[in-house]
């Protein structure tokens, strides 16, 4: 397949509807004021497991064989995708088998325990996740889901965009957060499949800024070290979004941990409504005037909003 | 007047309709599973200057004579019919003086002056609060709206539950918190015009517990050193709403402090929203059992969500 087509995404959004929420999309008087533009934000945190991962993952699973639906399936993820994973497969009656860092987060393990995830921790390096990862995968036979870097997470993660841009015709700018690129690839190609010249901005924390070194170097540079507290971004692209961001986002930016705080702040002050760090970047981004936004239609697609109230970045 | 009428809420609905939201009903699987039952949740704490008195503020200043709109509008409270208010009268081109306990939440008090709010501190009594609006209002002329003991402030919170009630119509039982009265009481007159039979129950902490003696007593018992987190519901019943909720309220339950702070961080958690105390009164009720809705069609009117996110309760 020649990444994907515009029928791969219709029919994602088809999938995976009985399953999922059509979130809203909702906007703030006083952060448009604020700014002096109209912004519309898609509300990936009211997802189903808090987040837009559950999208790319029930799309997958649907497409699974019954065969390999009956093995289950597996990933290493310390993150959203794991419970997005979990909650699909236990959805669709089979099991998911996550690999975590034993350093992760405890909200996160709590939510995958909940969806009836079986966990298997492993040390915290990328070497241990995938060592552990296959070892698991060899014990069960489990199809493994890969957060980001599959035609079908992507084509999921896309409908997020399809729904806002259904919603708003008119929006001329879209800007979604990056780590992976499941969902900046996803993003980008439903604006361009569904949307009137849309201008397509991947916002990124200044400390995890492989995307922008990449995108702007015209090569894979991986992410090193990455520290931020916007903890879904800490991944580095893929082989297959990095093309599509490549191809289809027409800017990315980078911001500050201080301006990301703030974005997030003012998010859950004025809307009322609570995001992760992630969520909160693109915003982060216009707060910190690294886009031109004055007067624009634009959307923001706000990623997921699970976060350990017990520690408040602010 | 005796009472409100139907036509009364339905006149405040169609005049605040320009000047407000049509707030969002969401629910929760989770927390449906949790309880055994279907709650709709109000989102009030989306409403303008994030609480339902926005709708009561509004209908109340929609109705002054051009030459009392001139005027200016006056109150004494320490909440968020002191920012409704505020925030309604820059709305609608004049200004409102507010008298504010001198120990008043910083948040609160800022919210008054963002909206254009002319404050005048006092001592933190009820003397001095009233006193002091006492002497407001002869040097400006300005006219009083109290923040419940007002049948036009009733019509327009009563706009809430009407809107529930339009939206689910097989609605069976309606929750709402009680403080003064202003909220519980257009909830019971919205569910007789517009429902099926729903049963309305009021939700009070055990701390502040005037209104449950008072229905159950059969005499009008004020509030006295009320002590709770729930710092919306610290006022007495007045003349007006008593009435109302001793004629049309089926059940008046109360709650403790613990519960309150669970159910506020299960709304949080659950539904990433950010709703303050006062609003997870009704949920606590469920919570502790107080009340039987299992398998019942709930809705739950979430009065605010101004909260000061630098001392959260968990």
């Amino acid at each position: 397949m020649n990444q994907l087509d515009k029928q791969s995404v219709i029919s994602a959004a088809e999938r995976i509807k009985p399953y999922l929420h059509r979130t809203p999309v909702l906007s703030s008087s006083a952060i448009n004021r604020m700014f002096n533009c109209n912004i519309r934000f898609k509300c990936e945190n009211f997802q189903k497991a808090g987040a837009f991962k559950s999208r790319g993952a029930t799309n997958a699973l649907l497409q699974l064989s019954q065969d390999d639906l009956t093995k289950g399936v597996a990933t290493h993820s310390s993150g959203n995708h794991a419970a997005a994973l979990s909650l699909a497969a236990k959805r669709l009656g089979t099991r998911a088998f996550i690999v975590m860092p034993e350093n992760s987060n405890k909200l996160k393990i709590k939510a995958v325990e909940e969806y009836g995830g079986v966990i298997t921790f492993c040390k915290p390096t990328l070497t241990a996740r995938e060592s552990t990862l296959a070892a698991v995968i060899r014990k069960t036979g489990a199809v493994e889901i890969h957060p980001y870097n599959d035609y079908r997470i992507i084509a999921g993660q896309a409908t997020a965009c399809m729904e806002l841009i259904a919603e708003l015709p008119d929006l001329e700018v879209v800007m979604a957060p990056v780590g992976g690129g499941g969902l900046l690839s996803g993003t980008a190609l439903a604006a361009g499949f569904f949307g009137q010249k849309v201008r397509v901005i991947g916002a990124e924390p200044a400390g995890a800024d492989d995307a922008y070194r990449s995108f702007y170097g015209g090569i894979f540079v991986p992410s090193e070290n990455p520290q931020t507290i916007a903890d879904g971004l800490l991944t580095s692209l893929g082989s297959l979004t990095y093309p599509i961001i490549q191809q289809h986002v027409h800017q990315i930016v980078t911001v500050s941990e201080e301006a990301i705080r703030e974005a997030m702040k003012l998010i859950w002050e004025r809307m009322k409504i609570i995001v992760e760090p992630s969520s909160a970047v693109p915003l982060a981004a216009i707060l910190e005037k690294k886009v031109q936004v004055e007067g624009a239609e634009i959307g923001i697609i706000l990623s997921g909003g699970n976060v350990d109230l017990s520690a408040l970045p602010f």
